[in-house]
Protein backbone atom coordinates (compact mmCIF):
# COMPACT_ATOMS: atom_id res chain seq x y z
CA UNK A 1 0.00 0.00 0.00
CA UNK A 2 1.60 3.30 -0.78
CA UNK A 3 0.81 6.60 0.85
CA UNK A 4 2.44 10.03 -0.39
CA UNK A 5 3.97 12.41 2.35
CA UNK A 6 4.51 15.87 1.55
CA UNK A 7 7.15 18.04 3.77
CA UNK A 8 6.59 21.63 2.81
CA UNK A 9 7.97 24.96 3.78
CA UNK A 10 8.01 28.49 2.69
CA UNK A 11 11.88 27.64 4.02
CA UNK A 12 14.00 25.26 3.35
CA UNK A 13 11.67 21.99 4.23
CA UNK A 14 14.25 20.90 6.75
CA UNK A 15 11.54 20.98 10.27
CA UNK A 16 8.67 19.64 8.06
CA UNK A 17 10.94 16.94 6.44
CA UNK A 18 12.24 15.93 10.10
CA UNK A 19 9.36 15.83 11.98
CA UNK A 20 7.52 14.23 9.67
CA UNK A 21 9.88 11.33 9.19
CA UNK A 22 9.95 11.18 12.84
CA UNK A 23 5.85 10.39 12.83
CA UNK A 24 5.81 8.39 9.65
CA UNK A 25 8.58 6.05 11.13
CA UNK A 26 6.35 4.93 13.31
CA UNK A 27 3.96 3.16 10.78
CA UNK A 28 6.45 0.36 9.47
CA UNK A 29 4.20 -1.40 7.18
CA UNK A 30 3.17 1.48 5.25
CA UNK A 31 4.86 2.58 2.21
CA UNK A 32 5.33 6.28 2.01
CA UNK A 33 6.43 8.83 -1.10
CA UNK A 34 8.04 10.94 0.30
CA UNK A 35 8.20 14.78 -1.13
CA UNK A 36 10.05 18.03 -0.21
CA UNK A 37 8.69 20.70 -1.32
CA UNK A 38 10.47 24.03 0.01
CA UNK A 39 10.36 27.73 -0.40
CA UNK A 40 5.99 27.30 -0.96
CA UNK A 41 5.54 31.43 0.02
CA UNK A 42 2.93 32.48 -1.84
CA UNK A 43 -0.33 31.83 -2.62
CA UNK A 44 0.31 31.38 -6.58
CA UNK A 45 2.55 28.34 -5.24
CA UNK A 46 0.25 27.38 -2.83
CA UNK A 47 -2.29 26.23 -5.55
CA UNK A 48 -0.16 24.69 -7.73
CA UNK A 49 0.68 22.71 -4.63
CA UNK A 50 -2.50 22.05 -4.04
CA UNK A 51 -2.91 20.87 -7.70
CA UNK A 52 -0.43 17.98 -6.91
CA UNK A 53 -1.46 17.09 -3.50
CA UNK A 54 -5.01 16.44 -5.19
CA UNK A 55 -2.91 14.00 -8.16
CA UNK A 56 -1.27 12.08 -5.65
CA UNK A 57 -4.97 11.52 -3.98
CA UNK A 58 -6.01 10.55 -6.89
CA UNK A 59 -3.38 8.45 -7.74
CA UNK A 60 -3.04 6.72 -4.82
CA UNK A 61 -6.92 6.43 -3.57
CA UNK A 62 -5.71 8.02 -0.49
CA UNK A 63 -5.16 11.62 1.22
CA UNK A 64 -1.39 12.75 0.74
CA UNK A 65 -0.15 13.30 4.38
CA UNK A 66 0.91 16.95 4.41
CA UNK A 67 3.68 18.17 7.24
CA UNK A 68 4.04 21.84 6.49
CA UNK A 69 5.93 24.39 8.73
CA UNK A 70 4.13 27.26 6.28
CA UNK A 71 3.88 30.62 8.84
CA UNK A 72 2.08 32.83 6.60
CA UNK A 73 -2.10 31.92 7.27
CA UNK A 74 -3.06 33.20 3.96
CA UNK A 75 -0.94 30.49 2.28
CA UNK A 76 -1.60 27.85 4.67
CA UNK A 77 -4.87 28.55 4.32
CA UNK A 78 -4.93 27.85 0.62
CA UNK A 79 -3.22 24.43 1.06
CA UNK A 80 -6.16 23.22 3.46
CA UNK A 81 -8.25 23.22 0.67
CA UNK A 82 -6.14 20.55 -0.65
CA UNK A 83 -7.44 17.23 -0.01
CA UNK A 84 -4.86 16.15 2.12
CA UNK A 85 -4.47 15.11 5.60
CA UNK A 86 -2.47 18.31 6.98
CA UNK A 87 -0.22 18.12 10.35
CA UNK A 88 1.05 21.74 10.65
CA UNK A 89 2.97 22.40 13.40
CA UNK A 90 3.08 26.24 13.59
CA UNK A 91 -0.69 26.66 13.73
CA UNK A 92 -0.78 23.96 16.85
CA UNK A 93 2.14 25.13 18.99
CA UNK A 94 2.74 28.92 17.96
CA UNK A 95 -0.01 30.08 20.04
CA UNK A 96 0.42 28.13 23.01
CA UNK A 97 4.41 28.92 23.23
CA UNK A 98 3.02 33.04 22.74
CA UNK A 99 0.85 32.61 26.01
CA UNK A 100 4.18 30.95 27.61
CA UNK A 101 6.47 33.45 26.60
CA UNK A 102 3.91 36.44 26.97
CA UNK A 103 5.34 37.13 23.99
CA UNK A 104 4.13 37.69 20.24
CA UNK A 105 6.03 35.67 17.71
CA UNK A 106 7.62 37.37 14.33
CA UNK A 107 5.72 35.39 12.41
CA UNK A 108 8.63 35.88 9.67
CA UNK A 109 9.49 32.70 7.44
CA UNK A 110 12.66 30.91 6.92
CA UNK A 111 13.71 31.62 10.60
CA UNK A 112 15.36 28.40 11.49
CA UNK A 113 18.13 28.75 9.21
CA UNK A 114 18.76 32.38 8.75
CA UNK A 115 21.35 33.88 9.67
CA UNK A 116 20.88 37.06 11.40
CA UNK A 117 24.49 37.05 12.40
CA UNK A 118 26.97 35.07 10.93
CA UNK A 119 28.63 33.67 13.61
CA UNK A 120 27.11 30.06 13.82
CA UNK A 121 27.67 29.56 9.57
CA UNK A 122 31.20 30.77 10.24
CA UNK A 123 31.85 28.23 12.83
CA UNK A 124 30.44 25.81 10.95
CA UNK A 125 32.40 26.15 7.72
CA UNK A 126 35.43 26.60 9.97
CA UNK A 127 34.57 23.22 12.02
CA UNK A 128 34.37 21.49 8.09
CA UNK A 129 37.44 23.05 7.40
CA UNK A 130 39.08 21.70 10.59
CA UNK A 131 37.42 18.26 9.73
CA UNK A 132 38.91 18.33 6.38
CA UNK A 133 42.51 19.90 7.02
CA UNK A 134 43.18 17.23 10.07
CA UNK A 135 41.23 14.32 8.08
CA UNK A 136 43.09 10.69 8.75
CA UNK A 137 46.00 11.60 10.64
CA UNK A 138 47.36 13.63 8.16
CA UNK A 139 47.91 16.64 10.79
CA UNK A 140 48.41 16.32 14.25
CA UNK A 141 49.85 19.07 15.79
CA UNK A 142 46.54 21.27 15.88
CA UNK A 143 45.00 18.70 18.53
CA UNK A 144 44.83 21.00 21.12
CA UNK A 145 41.90 22.95 19.23
CA UNK A 146 40.31 19.82 18.59
CA UNK A 147 37.00 19.25 20.29
CA UNK A 148 37.56 15.42 19.78
CA UNK A 149 39.51 13.01 17.91
CA UNK A 150 38.07 10.14 16.46
CA UNK A 151 40.29 6.66 16.00
CA UNK A 152 39.30 4.00 14.47
CA UNK A 153 40.69 1.35 11.02
CA UNK A 154 40.84 2.62 7.86
CA UNK A 155 37.05 3.41 6.56
CA UNK A 156 35.21 2.27 9.61
CA UNK A 157 33.64 5.81 9.36
CA UNK A 158 35.64 8.52 11.00
CA UNK A 159 35.39 10.82 8.38
CA UNK A 160 31.74 11.14 7.65
CA UNK A 161 30.92 11.33 11.19
CA UNK A 162 33.72 13.94 11.64
CA UNK A 163 31.96 16.25 8.85
CA UNK A 164 28.35 15.33 10.08
CA UNK A 165 29.46 16.61 13.74
CA UNK A 166 30.91 19.71 11.90
CA UNK A 167 28.24 20.67 9.88
CA UNK A 168 25.08 20.24 12.19
CA UNK A 169 27.11 21.73 15.51
CA UNK A 170 30.36 23.10 14.44
CA UNK A 171 32.48 20.81 16.47
CA UNK A 172 35.60 20.74 15.47
CA UNK A 173 36.30 16.99 15.29
CA UNK A 174 39.90 15.50 13.71
CA UNK A 175 40.03 11.68 13.26
CA UNK A 176 42.94 9.02 12.98
CA UNK A 177 43.40 6.19 11.55
CA UNK A 178 44.62 3.29 13.72
CA UNK A 179 46.52 1.04 11.47
CA UNK A 180 48.73 -2.48 10.97
CA UNK A 181 51.79 -0.76 13.23
CA UNK A 182 49.44 0.49 15.55
CA UNK A 183 48.41 -2.94 16.37
CA UNK A 184 51.93 -5.01 16.33
CA UNK A 185 53.47 -2.78 19.13
CA UNK A 186 49.58 -2.69 20.61
CA UNK A 187 50.11 0.82 21.64
CA UNK A 188 48.32 4.16 21.14
CA UNK A 189 50.26 6.16 18.19
CA UNK A 190 52.55 8.46 19.69
CA UNK A 191 50.90 11.33 18.19
CA UNK A 192 47.66 10.48 20.71
CA UNK A 193 49.05 9.89 23.69
CA UNK A 194 48.85 13.76 25.07
CA UNK A 195 44.97 14.22 23.80
CA UNK A 196 43.83 10.67 25.23
CA UNK A 197 40.93 12.58 27.41
CA UNK A 198 39.36 13.47 23.64
CA UNK A 199 39.37 10.08 21.91
CA UNK A 200 36.83 8.48 21.00
CA UNK A 201 36.93 4.85 19.00
CA UNK A 202 34.59 3.66 16.04
CA UNK A 203 34.44 0.20 15.41
CA UNK A 204 32.68 -1.74 12.46
CA UNK A 205 31.41 -5.28 11.54
CA UNK A 206 34.27 -7.22 9.64
CA UNK A 207 32.00 -8.17 7.18
CA UNK A 208 30.64 -4.41 6.94
CA UNK A 209 34.41 -3.29 6.37
CA UNK A 210 35.42 -6.03 3.71
CA UNK A 211 32.78 -4.64 1.58
CA UNK A 212 33.37 -1.40 2.14
CA UNK A 213 36.22 -1.68 1.43
CA UNK A 214 36.61 -3.99 -1.63
CA UNK A 215 34.79 -1.13 -3.57
CA UNK A 216 37.59 0.65 -2.89
CA UNK A 217 40.05 -1.70 -3.41
CA UNK A 218 38.60 -4.85 -4.54
CA UNK A 219 40.19 -7.81 -4.10
CA UNK A 220 43.03 -6.82 -2.12
CA UNK A 221 44.87 -8.23 0.75
CA UNK A 222 43.28 -4.95 3.02
CA UNK A 223 39.85 -6.13 1.99
CA UNK A 224 39.91 -9.27 2.64
CA UNK A 225 37.83 -10.64 5.53
CA UNK A 226 40.81 -12.05 7.34
CA UNK A 227 42.48 -8.46 7.57
CA UNK A 228 39.14 -6.60 8.28
CA UNK A 229 38.47 -9.28 11.23
CA UNK A 230 42.25 -9.09 12.39
CA UNK A 231 42.02 -5.39 12.46
CA UNK A 232 38.60 -5.24 14.05
CA UNK A 233 39.60 -7.39 16.86
CA UNK A 234 43.17 -6.14 17.66
CA UNK A 235 41.45 -2.30 17.63
CA UNK A 236 38.93 -3.38 19.87
CA UNK A 237 41.76 -5.03 22.39
CA UNK A 238 43.68 -1.68 22.28
CA UNK A 239 40.64 0.46 23.20
CA UNK A 240 39.99 -2.24 26.01
CA UNK A 241 43.70 -1.80 26.91
CA UNK A 242 43.76 1.48 26.81
CA UNK A 243 40.09 2.37 28.37
CA UNK A 244 39.18 4.66 25.36
CA UNK A 245 35.37 4.70 24.84
CA UNK A 246 34.12 3.30 21.44
CA UNK A 247 31.03 2.48 19.11
CA UNK A 248 30.31 0.08 16.34
CA UNK A 249 29.05 2.28 13.52
CA UNK A 250 27.82 -0.58 11.64
CA UNK A 251 24.40 -0.49 12.86
CA UNK A 252 23.61 3.27 13.66
CA UNK A 253 23.20 5.92 11.16
CA UNK A 254 25.47 9.20 11.53
CA UNK A 255 23.39 11.02 13.55
CA UNK A 256 23.19 8.07 16.19
CA UNK A 257 26.99 7.66 16.25
CA UNK A 258 27.44 11.80 16.52
CA UNK A 259 25.02 11.92 19.39
CA UNK A 260 26.02 8.78 20.86
CA UNK A 261 29.67 10.66 20.48
CA UNK A 262 28.39 14.20 22.08
CA UNK A 263 26.80 12.61 25.41
CA UNK A 264 29.66 10.26 25.92
CA UNK A 265 32.12 12.97 25.87
CA UNK A 266 30.06 15.97 27.32
CA UNK A 267 30.07 18.18 24.08
CA UNK A 268 27.84 20.37 23.71
CA UNK A 269 26.71 21.31 20.73
CA UNK A 270 27.09 24.75 19.12
CA UNK A 271 23.80 26.84 18.70
CA UNK A 272 23.02 30.49 17.27
CA UNK B 1 15.84 38.14 29.55
CA UNK B 2 16.80 34.40 29.30
CA UNK B 3 15.19 31.18 29.50
CA UNK B 4 16.04 27.50 29.13
CA UNK B 5 14.93 24.97 26.39
CA UNK B 6 15.57 21.75 26.44
CA UNK B 7 15.32 19.30 23.40
CA UNK B 8 14.44 15.63 25.04
CA UNK B 9 14.13 12.62 23.51
CA UNK B 10 14.86 8.66 23.64
CA UNK B 11 16.93 9.00 20.57
CA UNK B 12 19.11 11.08 18.98
CA UNK B 13 17.40 14.70 19.62
CA UNK B 14 17.68 15.76 16.15
CA UNK B 15 14.06 15.91 15.68
CA UNK B 16 13.15 17.99 19.50
CA UNK B 17 15.86 19.94 18.58
CA UNK B 18 14.78 21.21 14.59
CA UNK B 19 11.62 21.48 15.75
CA UNK B 20 12.27 23.54 18.59
CA UNK B 21 14.95 25.77 16.73
CA UNK B 22 11.83 26.20 14.16
CA UNK B 23 9.27 27.39 16.93
CA UNK B 24 11.52 29.50 19.05
CA UNK B 25 13.27 31.19 16.02
CA UNK B 26 9.92 33.44 15.98
CA UNK B 27 11.04 35.12 19.63
CA UNK B 28 13.62 36.90 18.61
CA UNK B 29 13.61 39.14 21.55
CA UNK B 30 13.91 36.39 23.93
CA UNK B 31 17.54 34.85 24.41
CA UNK B 32 17.19 30.84 24.49
CA UNK B 33 19.83 28.80 26.59
CA UNK B 34 19.24 25.64 24.40
CA UNK B 35 20.17 22.32 25.57
CA UNK B 36 19.95 18.98 23.72
CA UNK B 37 19.27 15.98 26.10
CA UNK B 38 19.31 12.73 23.61
CA UNK B 39 18.51 8.93 24.70
CA UNK B 40 16.48 9.56 28.00
CA UNK B 41 15.27 6.34 27.24
CA UNK B 42 14.28 5.17 30.93
CA UNK B 43 11.90 6.46 34.02
CA UNK B 44 15.28 6.69 35.95
CA UNK B 45 16.99 9.20 33.34
CA UNK B 46 13.41 11.19 32.65
CA UNK B 47 13.83 12.05 36.78
CA UNK B 48 17.16 13.15 36.36
CA UNK B 49 16.26 15.03 33.59
CA UNK B 50 13.26 16.80 35.80
CA UNK B 51 15.66 17.41 38.56
CA UNK B 52 17.87 19.12 35.43
CA UNK B 53 14.61 20.96 34.54
CA UNK B 54 13.22 22.73 38.02
CA UNK B 55 17.22 23.32 38.73
CA UNK B 56 16.85 25.72 35.26
CA UNK B 57 13.21 27.16 36.19
CA UNK B 58 14.30 28.44 39.88
CA UNK B 59 17.56 29.65 38.28
CA UNK B 60 15.45 31.13 35.38
CA UNK B 61 12.64 32.14 37.33
CA UNK B 62 10.25 31.14 34.57
CA UNK B 63 9.43 27.74 33.44
CA UNK B 64 11.51 25.93 30.81
CA UNK B 65 10.80 25.19 27.29
CA UNK B 66 10.51 21.47 26.46
CA UNK B 67 10.08 19.97 23.23
CA UNK B 68 10.36 16.47 23.47
CA UNK B 69 9.90 13.53 20.88
CA UNK B 70 10.09 10.85 23.48
CA UNK B 71 7.20 7.71 22.19
CA UNK B 72 6.95 5.97 25.68
CA UNK B 73 4.27 7.10 27.51
CA UNK B 74 5.37 6.24 30.86
CA UNK B 75 8.49 7.95 30.43
CA UNK B 76 7.08 10.96 28.89
CA UNK B 77 4.66 10.98 32.30
CA UNK B 78 7.90 11.58 34.43
CA UNK B 79 8.83 14.55 32.46
CA UNK B 80 5.19 16.06 32.79
CA UNK B 81 5.86 16.25 36.54
CA UNK B 82 8.71 18.30 35.82
CA UNK B 83 8.41 22.72 36.29
CA UNK B 84 8.24 22.74 32.60
CA UNK B 85 5.90 23.57 29.61
CA UNK B 86 5.81 20.93 27.58
CA UNK B 87 5.57 20.87 23.83
CA UNK B 88 5.37 17.17 22.82
CA UNK B 89 4.88 15.90 18.77
CA UNK B 90 4.13 12.63 19.73
CA UNK B 91 1.32 12.69 21.82
CA UNK B 92 -0.06 15.70 19.94
CA UNK B 93 0.14 13.78 16.82
CA UNK B 94 0.34 10.48 17.08
CA UNK B 95 -3.27 9.66 17.18
CA UNK B 96 -4.53 11.51 14.51
CA UNK B 97 -2.42 10.24 11.89
CA UNK B 98 -3.03 6.50 13.33
CA UNK B 99 -6.53 7.27 12.53
CA UNK B 100 -5.74 8.95 8.84
CA UNK B 101 -3.97 5.62 7.92
CA UNK B 102 -5.78 3.18 9.65
CA UNK B 103 -2.92 1.92 11.35
CA UNK B 104 -1.35 1.38 14.51
CA UNK B 105 2.10 2.88 15.53
CA UNK B 106 5.15 1.10 16.38
CA UNK B 107 5.35 2.79 19.29
CA UNK B 108 9.45 2.36 19.09
CA UNK B 109 11.92 4.71 19.72
CA UNK B 110 14.39 6.11 17.60
CA UNK B 111 13.36 4.90 14.81
CA UNK B 112 14.25 8.24 12.69
CA UNK B 113 17.34 7.45 12.44
CA UNK B 114 17.65 4.09 12.59
CA UNK B 115 19.59 2.08 9.64
CA UNK B 116 16.84 -1.22 9.51
CA UNK B 117 18.14 -1.57 5.77
CA UNK B 118 21.46 -0.26 5.39
CA UNK B 119 21.13 1.44 1.66
CA UNK B 120 20.64 4.95 3.30
CA UNK B 121 23.18 5.13 5.55
CA UNK B 122 26.11 3.45 2.65
CA UNK B 123 24.09 5.49 -0.30
CA UNK B 124 25.62 8.82 2.14
CA UNK B 125 29.02 7.91 3.26
CA UNK B 126 29.17 6.92 -0.94
CA UNK B 127 28.01 10.47 -1.40
CA UNK B 128 30.28 11.95 1.26
CA UNK B 129 33.56 9.56 -0.16
CA UNK B 130 32.19 11.43 -3.72
CA UNK B 131 32.21 14.84 -2.63
CA UNK B 132 35.44 14.58 -1.37
CA UNK B 133 37.01 12.57 -4.12
CA UNK B 134 35.79 15.10 -6.88
CA UNK B 135 36.41 17.70 -4.47
CA UNK B 136 37.82 21.31 -6.11
CA UNK B 137 38.53 20.06 -9.46
CA UNK B 138 41.17 17.10 -8.20
CA UNK B 139 39.52 14.45 -10.42
CA UNK B 140 36.67 15.32 -13.16
CA UNK B 141 36.48 11.94 -15.12
CA UNK B 142 33.79 11.01 -12.72
CA UNK B 143 31.30 13.64 -13.70
CA UNK B 144 28.75 11.42 -15.45
CA UNK B 145 28.20 10.25 -12.18
CA UNK B 146 27.86 13.49 -10.35
CA UNK B 147 24.10 14.59 -9.46
CA UNK B 148 25.49 18.06 -9.91
CA UNK B 149 28.56 20.21 -9.90
CA UNK B 150 28.96 23.56 -8.11
CA UNK B 151 31.28 26.06 -9.47
CA UNK B 152 32.61 29.14 -8.25
CA UNK B 153 35.53 31.38 -6.65
CA UNK B 154 38.22 29.55 -4.20
CA UNK B 155 36.46 29.67 -0.90
CA UNK B 156 32.86 30.58 -1.19
CA UNK B 157 31.30 27.53 -0.06
CA UNK B 158 31.82 24.83 -2.35
CA UNK B 159 32.69 22.15 -0.53
CA UNK B 160 30.45 22.56 2.98
CA UNK B 161 27.42 22.88 0.53
CA UNK B 162 28.77 19.29 -1.45
CA UNK B 163 29.35 17.41 1.90
CA UNK B 164 25.88 18.85 3.52
CA UNK B 165 24.28 18.00 0.47
CA UNK B 166 25.70 14.27 0.46
CA UNK B 167 25.02 13.75 4.19
CA UNK B 168 21.83 14.78 4.25
CA UNK B 169 20.12 14.09 1.03
CA UNK B 170 23.20 11.14 -0.69
CA UNK B 171 23.73 14.02 -3.81
CA UNK B 172 26.77 13.23 -5.82
CA UNK B 173 27.91 16.65 -5.81
CA UNK B 174 31.54 17.25 -7.61
CA UNK B 175 32.44 20.98 -7.32
CA UNK B 176 35.32 23.04 -9.25
CA UNK B 177 36.98 25.64 -8.88
CA UNK B 178 37.04 29.25 -10.92
CA UNK B 179 40.97 30.56 -10.91
CA UNK B 180 42.19 33.50 -12.49
CA UNK B 181 43.38 31.43 -15.86
CA UNK B 182 39.33 31.21 -16.57
CA UNK B 183 38.69 34.76 -15.80
CA UNK B 184 41.46 35.41 -18.42
CA UNK B 185 40.41 33.67 -20.98
CA UNK B 186 36.81 33.97 -19.79
CA UNK B 187 35.39 30.75 -20.72
CA UNK B 188 33.91 27.53 -19.08
CA UNK B 189 36.77 25.34 -18.25
CA UNK B 190 37.24 22.29 -20.96
CA UNK B 191 36.27 19.73 -18.31
CA UNK B 192 32.93 21.52 -17.04
CA UNK B 193 31.66 22.07 -20.97
CA UNK B 194 29.90 18.85 -21.50
CA UNK B 195 28.33 18.73 -18.15
CA UNK B 196 26.78 22.33 -18.26
CA UNK B 197 23.69 21.08 -17.40
CA UNK B 198 24.78 20.02 -14.20
CA UNK B 199 25.98 23.00 -13.08
CA UNK B 200 25.36 25.35 -10.45
CA UNK B 201 27.24 28.43 -9.36
CA UNK B 202 27.70 29.60 -6.31
CA UNK B 203 28.98 33.23 -5.87
CA UNK B 204 29.58 35.65 -2.72
CA UNK B 205 30.11 39.34 -1.24
CA UNK B 206 33.59 40.11 -1.48
CA UNK B 207 34.00 41.27 2.31
CA UNK B 208 33.42 38.13 3.14
CA UNK B 209 35.53 36.12 0.75
CA UNK B 210 38.33 38.51 1.74
CA UNK B 211 37.56 37.96 5.42
CA UNK B 212 37.89 34.10 4.70
CA UNK B 213 40.54 33.80 2.43
CA UNK B 214 42.43 36.24 5.34
CA UNK B 215 42.43 33.41 7.58
CA UNK B 216 43.58 30.63 5.18
CA UNK B 217 46.52 33.34 3.70
CA UNK B 218 46.64 35.97 5.99
CA UNK B 219 47.70 39.35 4.07
CA UNK B 220 47.99 37.59 0.67
CA UNK B 221 47.33 39.22 -2.60
CA UNK B 222 44.82 36.10 -3.33
CA UNK B 223 43.23 37.78 0.24
CA UNK B 224 43.36 41.66 -0.51
CA UNK B 225 39.69 42.82 -1.32
CA UNK B 226 41.11 43.69 -4.92
CA UNK B 227 41.47 40.41 -5.87
CA UNK B 228 38.43 39.15 -4.40
CA UNK B 229 36.45 42.20 -6.15
CA UNK B 230 37.43 40.96 -9.31
CA UNK B 231 37.49 37.42 -9.30
CA UNK B 232 33.82 37.55 -7.67
CA UNK B 233 33.20 40.02 -10.41
CA UNK B 234 34.34 38.15 -13.63
CA UNK B 235 32.58 35.05 -12.27
CA UNK B 236 29.04 36.33 -12.59
CA UNK B 237 29.86 37.44 -15.93
CA UNK B 238 30.65 34.28 -16.71
CA UNK B 239 27.93 32.47 -14.86
CA UNK B 240 25.48 35.98 -17.22
CA UNK B 241 27.37 34.43 -20.13
CA UNK B 242 27.33 30.81 -20.37
CA UNK B 243 23.15 30.85 -18.79
CA UNK B 244 24.48 29.16 -15.33
CA UNK B 245 22.14 29.54 -12.27
CA UNK B 246 24.22 30.89 -9.22
CA UNK B 247 23.13 31.85 -5.89
CA UNK B 248 25.18 34.57 -3.30
CA UNK B 249 26.36 32.11 -0.20
CA UNK B 250 27.05 35.36 2.06
CA UNK B 251 23.41 35.08 3.27
CA UNK B 252 22.23 32.23 3.52
CA UNK B 253 23.16 29.05 5.63
CA UNK B 254 23.94 25.80 4.04
CA UNK B 255 20.80 24.26 4.21
CA UNK B 256 19.30 27.16 2.64
CA UNK B 257 21.46 26.94 0.07
CA UNK B 258 21.63 23.25 -0.51
CA UNK B 259 17.72 23.69 -1.22
CA UNK B 260 17.68 26.54 -3.02
CA UNK B 261 20.02 24.26 -5.80
CA UNK B 262 18.17 21.72 -5.25
CA UNK B 263 14.90 23.16 -5.78
CA UNK B 264 16.73 24.86 -9.00
CA UNK B 265 17.85 21.49 -9.99
CA UNK B 266 14.96 19.58 -9.85
CA UNK B 267 17.03 16.94 -7.89
CA UNK B 268 14.89 15.14 -5.58
CA UNK B 269 16.10 14.13 -1.78
CA UNK B 270 17.05 10.45 -1.26
CA UNK B 271 14.95 9.19 1.23
CA UNK B 272 15.04 5.15 3.13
Amino acid sequence: MKRTAFFISDGTGITAETLGQSLLAQFENINFVKLTRPYIDSEEKARAMVQQINAAAEADGARPIIFDTIVNREIRAVLAQSNGFMIDIFSTFLSPLEQELSADSSYSVGKSHSIGHNTNYMERIDAVNFALDNDDGARTHYYDKADLILVGVSRCGKTPTCLYMALQYGIRAANYPLTEEDMERLLLPNALKPYKHKLFGLTIDPDRLTAIRNERKPNSRYASFAQCEFEVREVENLFRRENINYINSTHFSVEEISAKILVEKGVERRFK
